[in-house]
């Protein structure tokens, strides 16, 4: 059982900041996303994209802003359960809760934070019939760990930028990687199409296109995928492999959070924001993107806002009578549970002769 | 007459990014300050030191924080008065707004956004009986413009940061700087301090301590001070000067704006957090420090959402039954007033062959 003061649900730019302010605080944070990395929609969507609006960034990558705020967070040390999806809620006598993810993993706070956005990153799979029973066998549909292609032979399937991406990453990993995709033409960066191009030439991917896989072979594990192929004439191969990973894109689902008991409007929480932003169960909250309320802006600066309050009511839940006072961090400092100190280099008081 | 869409009352970093934010709904901005300078208490009170909870800036120094701020906005071409106070404010019959400086100067807009944080600053004044009489004809409590005292006499008065960094600079533009202090000690940065002493050596500060400014001469404009100096005895004595600049410290009052009708709770004044941070009166908005609400934080990140929800109700006021979409700056890019346009890279379609 993992034991933390905030559990946060959703690892995007309001969960990360979460970390952040309730450190100041002195309370200590986990994270679960299923994801296999932090960052929510700035990382899976548009990692490599500008955003304008973040204040006082005139402009900063959403990948940037995703490493910014994981290093502004680090001395609070937080904790992660990745690539799992947070999927039953139980409220303990004591008012504590237990949240238990789908691979079984269980987290026990006070209080839980959801920090959900369009909800939990699921991904589009393709359409082959016995698919599921090769899950975590050899087919994957986001890639947690490069490592475990390291000298396999991997068939890429997608047309955008994270089938591109990972072709590229995966050439100097692993043994031999194929890319296939239904048509001929790729949507992505510039220099990540034309780097796949330049890979193709130097015959360290094979290139299958317009074609789709329809099948996959093996007994316990993937050895290989059926491929078909549409040119003047229709043609179907096998093409040998110890993994598949079709990369069709990851779409948000609210999922399991949507039967908590929460109230539920357009898909997200209604909290209350003249507050703390609480959802009508006490001790849980909604921030960033899962919210709603009126005139409610599903914008990443207002995510930033409403962790802030709500950690100040979450000191309230965990130190109950005990007073707190605001300090600027430019006055006071920082200080990390892993032991640093930030502080402002002091004024002197010193006599000129 | 300056006209705009949204006046706003005090250039700190609320109003600052106030001018962004209008700007990507095509309203226009102009800010009145009682500084010289924009930024607010980070310009005037702590521009070298560092902010550590400013979102994805684990860093960041307030005079930085400013410039970024400015930069931000500046394509959307905001107005400025400078050095003046918001004195009056009255309610046109079709529901605009005209408001008067100390110095006459008048503005008119649809919609009022108070961002005045503290209040507005104001000096704390040497107790010399006629000083009032040499205001603006010698006397400034708070440089403006570097300029005017090129060639010319200066006596600085005080001992913090603001008298030693300001002392440095004029040692470049005026014909002579005399530094007067009633203690030896200085209070800054120790590179400041050490900089004095450093011009002191070199005879391009004349330093007087313990000592001050009790009296000042001339007829329509200062040509001297009287200086009394007590070190085993005590002595006064002339020192001829073309301008008397005493600097200590200038202190936020919530001032004029206390008498315009708005609800005032603490030294604060009251807004909806729960819609839009409007005030008692239609049409005139707090946001960032001057606020005050159920669990309100003074703090700059509150300030930027504030702002942000602020101007989609302008946005309701100066467009009336237009809807407006919101639209992510990553998606639609930024067209700035000045002809500018930002935009993300876009993904290319293309053919790998
Ligand atoms: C293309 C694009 C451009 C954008 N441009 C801008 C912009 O310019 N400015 C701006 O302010 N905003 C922009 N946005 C919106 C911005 O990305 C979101 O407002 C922001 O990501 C919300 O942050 P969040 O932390 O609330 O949620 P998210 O970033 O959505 O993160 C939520 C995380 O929670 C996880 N999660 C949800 N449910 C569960 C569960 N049950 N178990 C485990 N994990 C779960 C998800 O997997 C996800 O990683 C843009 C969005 C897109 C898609
Ligand atoms: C030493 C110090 C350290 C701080 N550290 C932090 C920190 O680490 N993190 C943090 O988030 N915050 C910190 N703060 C607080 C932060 O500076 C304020 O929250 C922020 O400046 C508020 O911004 P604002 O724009 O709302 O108001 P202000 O910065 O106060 O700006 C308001 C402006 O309005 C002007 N004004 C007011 N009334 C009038 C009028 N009638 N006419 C003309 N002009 C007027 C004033 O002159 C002023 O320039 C700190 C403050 C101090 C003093």
């Amino acid at each position: 059982m993992i034991k933390t003061d905030i559990l946060i649900i959703g690892a995007g730019p309001t969960g990360l900041f979460t970390v952040f302010e309730a450190g100041l605080l002195k309370l200590k944070c986990h994270l679960i996303d299923a994801l296999p990395q932090p960052g929510g929609q700035c990382s899976e969507i548009y990692p490599k994209k500008p955003i304008y609006d973040i204040p006082a960034y005139p402009e900063i990558l959403a990948g940037d802003l995703t490493e910014k705020l994981l290093e502004q967070g680090k001395q609070f040390e937080p904790g992660f359960t990745l690539g799992e999806r947070a999927e039953t809620i139980e409220k303990q006598d004591d008012g504590t809760f237990i949240v238990t993810t789908n691979k079984g993993t269980k987290h026990h706070a006070p209080v839980v934070a959801i920090a959900g956005g369009l909800g939990s990153f699921e991904p589009r799979k393709p359409k082959i019939h016995n698919i599921h029973l090769y899950e975590d066998k050899g087919v994957e549909y986001m890639i947690k760990d490069p490592e475990i292609y390291r000298d396999k032979k991997v068939v890429i399937a997608g047309g955008g930028d994270s089938a591109l991406d990972w072709s590229i990453f995966l050439t100097d990993v692993a043994k031999e990687v194929t890319l296939i995709h239904r048509r001929n033409e790729f949507r992505g960066a510039l220099d990540s199409v034309e780097k796949v191009q330049e890979l193709k030439n130097q015959g360290k991917i094979n290139l299958i296109t317009p074609a789709e896989v329809v099948g996959i072979l093996g007994e316990d594990h993937v050895t290989g995928v059926v491929v078909e192929q549409v040119q003047q004439i229709k043609k179907e191969f096998e093409i040998e492999c110890d993994h598949f990973v079709p990369l069709f894109g990851l779409s948000p689902k609210l999922g399991p959070i949507a039967d908590w008991g929460l109230e539920i409007e357009k898909n997200a929480i209604k909290v209350n924001n003249a507050l703390d932003y609480q959802t009508n169960i006490p001790g849980i909250f909604a921030i960033g993107d899962v919210n709603t309320y009126p005139g409610k802006l599903k914008l990443i600066l207002c995510g930033f806002h409403e962790a802030t309050l709500m950690c100040q009511a979450a000191y309230q839940i965990i130190n109950p009578g005990k007073r707190y006072v605001l300090k600027y961090t430019t006055v006071s400092g920082i200080d990390g549970f892993d032991g640093s100190r930030k502080e402002a280099p002091k004024a002197v008081v010193k006599a000129i002769e």
